[in-house]
């Protein structure tokens, strides 16, 4: 990228003190207020020159960082043949989250959400030999999804910028071996961003295939939540399982189902606390529709279902749970009593893997006040299957070692890479000629990195309540220049030299050069998050000397004149 | 950007030999051919590994010359708000060729085609003040039209990458000034690219203001046509006027109009080889009709209509020619045979400057079968309006200087540049305050450049029958290593270490590693155009030579080993 060097006064740089009233987390805030972006409608953003600086320095990371394994560049298009969609089966399965329209011809388009059909297509006619293979391509490009709830600015936008790479493979070895060399780029890419993360198992979600990781970046307010282990687990809440913990106190088993009246009493702990029972002794029931059944998750009483767990047991995506009318119509009674002992026989009931550790449990009776105690799961009713469809909680036993308990941070998910194996190339036909003549799908991999994401998910980690605290590598600007008073004429000169000076030593410098008060200044040096402010003031100026602050640490050290371009050269210097 | 280096067994580069069926350009072919590009449909194009890094050879170059003057690059998003255009007014002027789409709750959207209206938007919430003008953005991105004929590849797509600027001004000198650093970075952007280029006056289409001027790159099979004189005029063939020229016979002016029987001559070749008179005799009679009413175009019988120039006049875009149907019954008369005399009265007639040249004219008669000699404009018929609607041709006489004689070339238009005045924020009610406190409309110009369309122009102009001729500048790399024989030990040491040695240098390294026919592998030279191959055969490396191969001097020189990297860097010297 061109070293730069920008005057306040010339550049588009328009930031504001109050909290925008639409926006949620920091990052969201803060690119508002320090003038990255504008919003043009719900989840559809412009980046305005100092957001697109940032974009275009984490954008040239990533491409070194695919280039250095050897990913070729390409540039695919925005507008998809429906048709595609139709042969990956996803149309459906993207449901209203793709974006569609006709063209003066009337044929029907998706605008790309990611690339798999595409590439896939482009392979099935342009790869036709097992010699041609491996292969591995990446583009960056503008990606759409219409997202239901768009929010948290470009975090979560329905026009956003994504690198997406996919790769073509003969066998699962070679398969295993991009997927690693991804993998090694990826933690490359969020280490040379500076910021802190973690790669762990996760969800396909609707990409498909066997095995994923996710990147997700540590952050207080991040969306995602991770469980991990200090054997070395590590996986998303929508993947994460947990082998529960002890109860400490069981439910008995009685001879038979006792009915109790609980009047009033619905929730878990209300239930609980007029029972004098423990929320582990009792397990919710969870009424919810496909488009053709019934089906009820049971869970513990202390547990959060996963909706995303339990939709893939159902095999359904598009699964919701029941109104209050259709439980009252199941079952008989009001919501808050719905239990597993007794329902309509086409009802399939799926239970939480750690119910199998309960003795006896405390459900809902299917009647209006009431509630079954003593209840024995293979006696009183049958499960129709046995999933991990609950939520992983901090503290419980992990599933990999057994031993260590699972403790939770929060985050952002940047990256995700998958192996699809031959789930596109399959539905696509998408083959080669293997080197015994035999048509065989390719193997397939793919990789995704939120490039714009990144930019929130960078101020997300880096900031604090003063504005954000740019890394190094990704800061849009190396050095702000900031004359206290513009108008004193040897503040101004020291001012224009250090402007020509730092860019000539090649860094990208803006210069305050706004008439303003110095309180007003400071305060947007500390809004926009320069890691370096070399402050010129009269008094040291006088003595020869310069002041440069450093944002992060909040310090200011005095410099001679001479020596600012050194220092500011060392502090530089892991970032060359 | 990055130096990169490739071995073509790795490299996702598949050339092939025979001329694609659908493509009728030689830039089209060449791209195809050369592995630079792959249709997904009609209009919507893959940039392949190859092709991508041409692109961002242009890219760059772009980028350096809006920074050099000051333009800030930002971007924009690709879904706009239909309600915009709807301000705009040209939700209804682009017509079909705005791509539409409605999100998930219903609401219209447009795929960016150009970004008038949301900077106008951003601009009307953000610039608020005098003090913040003037403000020049750009960004490159990815833009979309409907074409009713997508065509010559990437030359005319549906989905393309456009560099599209704009800036906003408080006076009319600061756009003039603007406007003038734009026009010679354009020229810089060009020369750079290593283009021949001229600067033409043009017609503003669909984004409109009243002063515009096209870059026009010159290219045989270009799809523009471009007129200039000597004097300096030049203007592409929608906006180019003449003087005409002396005809060389004059119809004389007849007492009253004489009907003659002209049975079976329609086209003007019929009509005067039948009457014995030359086409300047003759007057052509175009019958058009827009929503509301009919329009006749008249021009001389040597001239051909410019629709650009005549719908402009009518201030309709959407007029089109009444069907052979809707002739008759307008005049009576077959296709051939209508004439300014006697049509309806609500008719309206515009007429060619160049008729002011006719003494007597020789018309149809609005009957079939026959033509009247002798008309006299003015007297026998009136016309509503007079201005220029045919179109330039070469060797008339240049409406500038009035004396020299314009010359035609053909080009691709590759730039266009606007002073949009206050079309877009009067419409939009984008204003400023002025230093005395009053709201004014901001002064717009807008500035757009064809990035993705440069690639077809350069190879336009640079290739031959073998294939493309790279520039220097844009070169996808500089150098192809080409081991003639890759099984000789020899030649595949000198070839990998030149590989290493070269990138080491600072250039961008293709080596054809292949196992093929030294013949096929030359060929594959040609047709991917690198400017510089060096050609490793077992004869020159005995004697410590290598042969360096020019592609567009056609030209070999056989170099000492140790000289290699040095003759290479004399040849990109000028690049640097």
């Amino acid at each position: 990228m061109e070293r730069t060097r920008m005057r306040w006064t010339k550049y588009y740089l328009p930031t504001f003190k109050e909290t925008p009233s639409d926006a949620e987390i920091p990052s969201h805030k803060l690119m508002l207020r320090a003038g990255l972006i504008r919003k043009l409608t719900a989840g559809v953003y412009t980046f305005l020159p100092l957001g697109f600086r940032v974009l275009k320095k984490i954008e040239t990371i990533v491409r070194e960082e695919m280039d250095r394994i050897g990913c070729q560049e390409v540039l695919m298009p925005i507008l998809h043949p429906s048709e595609l969609y139709k042969e990956s089966g996803r149309f459906q399965h993207f449901g209203p989250e793709l974006f569609k329209l006709h063209d003066r011809r009337n044929r029907l388009f998706a605008l790309g959400p990611t690339h798999e059909e595409v590439i896939t297509d482009m392979a099935r006619s342009e790869l036709k030999s097992y010699r041609q293979l491996p292969q591995c391509h990446y583009q960056i490009l503008t990606k759409f999804r219409d997202e239901i709830r768009p929010r948290f600015g470009v975090m979560r936008a329905r026009e956003f910028i994504m690198k997406d790479a996919y790769s073509f493979h003969t066998s699962e070895e070679s398969l295993d071996e991009i997927y690693e060399k991804m993998a090694g780029a990826y933690r490359r890419i969020l280490d040379r961003c500076g910021l802190s993360n973690v790669m762990v198992e996760a969800d396909a979600g609707k990409i498909g295939g066997d095995i994923n990781h996710e990147f997700v970046v540590l952050a207080q307010e991040g969306e995602s939540e991770i469980f991990s282990c200090s054997c070395g687990y590590a996986a998303n809440d929508e993947r994460a399982e947990s082998l529960g913990r002890p109860a400490e106190v069981k439910e008995p088993v009685l001879d038979t189902p006792q009915k109790i009246k609980t009047p009033g009493q619905k929730t878990v702990e209300e239930v609980t606390a007029f029972l004098g029972a423990k929320p582990s002794q009792l397990v919710k029931t969870l009424l919810y529709k496909t488009s053709n059944k019934t089906v009820a998750a049971l869970i513990g009483g202390d547990r959060t279902l996963s909706e995303t767990k339990f939709s893939k047991i159902v095999g359904d995506p598009m699964i919701e749970p029941l109104s209050d009318e259709e439980i009252f119509e199941l079952t008989g009674a009001e919501v808050g009593y719905s239990g597993p002992v007794g329902l309509p026989k086409d009802t399939m009931i799926i239970a939480d893997t750690l119910l199998e550790e309960f003795q006896g449990m405390i459900v809902g009776a299917n009647e209006t006040d009431a509630h079954l105690r003593g209840v024995k799961m293979g006696r009183d009713f049958t499960p129709n299957a046995s999933a991990n469809i609950s939520r992983a909680r901090a503290g419980d036993r992990c599933p990999r070692c057994e031993k260590g308990t699972l403790s939770v941070q929060r985050g952002v998910e940047l990256g995700h890479i998958f192996k699809l194996g031959t789930k596109y190339s399959e539905s696509m036909g998408a083959t080669y000629l293997d080197d015994d003549g035999k048509e065989r799908p390719f193997i397939m991999g793919c990789y995704g990195f939120g490039v714009s994401r990144t930019v929130a998910a960078a101020i997300e980690q880096h900031h604090d309540e003063k504005g954000i605290i740019w890394p190094s590598s990704i800061t849009p600007m190396h050095v702000l220049v900031l004359p206290v008073n513009i108008a004193d004429a040897q503040t101004r000169n020291t001012a224009e030299m250090l402007y020509e000076d730092l860019r000539g030593a090649g860094f990208d410098v803006l210069l305050d050069d706004r008439d303003l008060r110095p309180g007003y200044k400071f305060k947007d040096a500390d809004l926009i998050g320069i890691p370096l402010r070399i402050t010129l003031g009269e008094r040291n100026l006088k003595k020869g000397m310069i002041e440069i602050y450093y944002r992060r640490e909040d310090r200011s050290e005095l410099v001679r004149k001479k020596d600012v371009i050194h220092t500011i050269q060392r502090f530089y210097e892991p970032d060359q």
